[in-house]
């Protein structure tokens, strides 16, 4: 039996929160764990609909090789889309891919060579983490606040090959980039040279007033921008986007043809049908609508059962709040007794890639409905409480 | 603008065939250049009936995130399947993939370091190739005669990542391994203890008798073997899967998790809902039927068009008639006047790991009709004639 693997499966891990997850499937367990969009949210009939007029209408097309570009009017429509938030990009610019994460995965491919040096908040998006890692980056972390990553940071991540940014409702911590921020930090990065790649899978997701334009829209084509339908429509189809500068596509959209061809075309044929007529314009705000209550909900549950066990800033849209415990406190070791509380969350210190942070966790407050998430934090909170003491 | 590509990058070309396909969809050309599976054989009612019933009973689960692994019902249809192929695996080895082409990928990723030996059949699958390309091979070509690789030649291939073989109806030239050279081949294998990765998108289409077991069968565990939805179904959907050893499945799953979470569980679902009751032991014959008929065409055509100006044998399954012409022509040169002539095809001197062999090229004989087949494969014999005089 002679199998050697590559020296870059040294790298591939188990997810922490994949392991955390298949836990919390057991029946009784109140998850707020999962980055899991509410189901409840999933367009069904919008989907029924679009998926009978595919398959009568262009079956064969819907079910035959494509274009590793992707469905041509999907791709108009996220050009447009992107447009209209002040990037600057046609439909030869975007290529559809099977959810974000693969574009996470040809970015790294793409860009990243033993060694090379990439930059990340800290914390960050653990799929971004783990898509990179295959690839060998030397990770820098970039120093930042409540507000996000610090401009004045930047100076360290000056050579690296691009500076990874998730500036709507972060997945970790659900903070939100103001708009001078994405100015400063357009500025510095495009000063150091610094190409930056945008994942934006929620900014759809806000509660009182959308998001500043992305930071890719100041960047002047030295950025990549990703985005995905998962969140606001359902993350089962696997239908994701990136969006890149003339200089890199061609070489974006062969690593694409080599990892798997194309995105189903079926898929692509069936989004588009339920879009295209303005769908995500009346069903966006009923997702809103409803994670707003979930996040209200998830803040009076905190304010009741947590005050002065914890620190966090409430969400202004996204999924998640973010915890600080007292110091001391291992997130990560109160998980066991939590699950026997029947309550499942994600210890923070896996978001960070350099660790440490060990007293923080995430909290999702979509994924289940208010009244559990009321008994999940009371849960929660005797548990903390029970290792403050 | 300080873009810098991975070194890998380099390795990431246009696909020949492609650049070929964007050529031939013009309207009035007839393609033979195409692998596309003919659409008429895509089971659009089935198709429509299991989406209605997984949108009816479980639209919540199929429009959710899933298990990296697969939807667990089909990892046992699969692991039933491969079973009674004599391949000794359960539904834990089973994962799902978006296409086989993504198998190809995630296997490449696992294997291969910068300047690790890959040993191919030479010609082979360009797709193959251009998944391994990226993760920067040394390709080794194994020799071979009309019944595929020869054993003795196995022995340059010693100390090799794996050994890539396509048993059935090979992509490009249509051949099937023996029992007897698929026996050779795996004892040999084992003795230099080479691992196996084995393709078969093309196993089921086979026209008087099943080919021969899988060479994996053979292998006693150090082979991965990779199968495809695409060629019984069809290929818009992007399934397929890969069976590997439990040694190595757990890294391939981490892999498979980098690069894009899950295969779309919607597609994972449909497709069960279409085979679970045996749906294939009757679709497939049909699609046998079709194809045979088109490979008489073709055969009917060559003899009367190309007898004397180039060589081939008759496929007993598959897609592709490989053709070789008299020395000194290259089909390359051929292929524009072929097009303005109103035919295409694939030369087939980009199958070749090493490049050369210009006198040889690719027809599919499943994508058009059999009037169409007699009609460009004349059209091939004017353009062959003209460049032989």
């Amino acid at each position: 039996m002679t199998w050697t693997l590559a020296r870059r499966a040294e790298r591939l891990n188990p997810s922490t929160i994949r392991e955390i997850l298949k836990i919390t499937e057991r029946p009784g367990i109140i998850s707020l764990a999962g980055g899991l969009p509410s189901a409840d949210t999933f367009p069904v009939a919008a989907m029924r609909e679009a998926t009978e007029r595919v398959l009568r209408d262009t079956p064969h097309e819907a079910l035959q090789y494509a274009a590793s570009e992707g469905y041509a009017p999907l791709r108009e429509w996220v050009a447009a889309e992107v447009s209209a938030m002040g990037i600057d990009a046609g439909p030869d610019q975007v290529l559809i891919t099977t959810g974000s994460q693969q574009g996470l995965d040809l970015v790294g491919k793409l860009l990243i060579d033993p060694g090379s040096r990439v930059a990340v908040e800290s914390p960050t998006y653990l799929g971004a983490l783990q898509a990179f890692a295959p690839y060998e980056p030397a990770l820098v972390a970039i120093d930042g606040d409540d507000e996000g990553p610090l401009p004045e940071a930047l100076a360290a991540a000056e050579g690296a090959r691009f500076l990874y940014l998730l500036p709507n409702y972060q997945n970790p911590t659900g903070r939100c980039l103001s708009a001078g921020r994405r100015r400063a930090i357009a500025a510095r990065a495009a000063q150091l040279g610094l190409p930056v790649v945008e994942d934006n899978p929620y900014g759809d997701l806000w509660f009182d007033t959308p998001p500043p334009p992305p930071v890719s829209a100041a960047m002047g084509g030295l950025a990549v921008y990703l985005g995905s339908f998962s969140k606001v429509l359902a993350p089962g189809l696997r239908l994701g986007y990136v969006v890149a500068p003339r200089a890199t596509y061609p070489k974006l959209l062969q690593a694409k043809q080599a990892a798997d061809l194309h995105t189903p075309g079926f898929n692509q044929r069936v989004v588009h049908e339920v879009i295209k007529d303005g769908f995500l314009r009346t069903h966006v705000p009923t997702i809103r609508a409803r994670y707003l209550a979930r996040r209200d909900a998830m803040r009076t549950a905190l304010e009741q059962h947590l005050s002065g066990l914890a620190e966090w800033r409430t969400p202004q849209g996204g999924m998640f709040f973010w915890l600080g415990l007292q110091p001391g406190i291992d997130a990560a070791a109160l998980l066991p007794a939590a699950v026997e509380a029947g309550v499942a969350f994600v210890p923070g210190a896996t978001f960070f890639p350099q660790g440490g942070h060990d007293n923080t966790l995430r909290l999702s407050f979509v994924t289940v409905p208010p009244a559990c998430i009321e008994q999940g934090v009371a849960a929660l909170a005797r548990v903390i409480r029970g290792a403050t003491r």
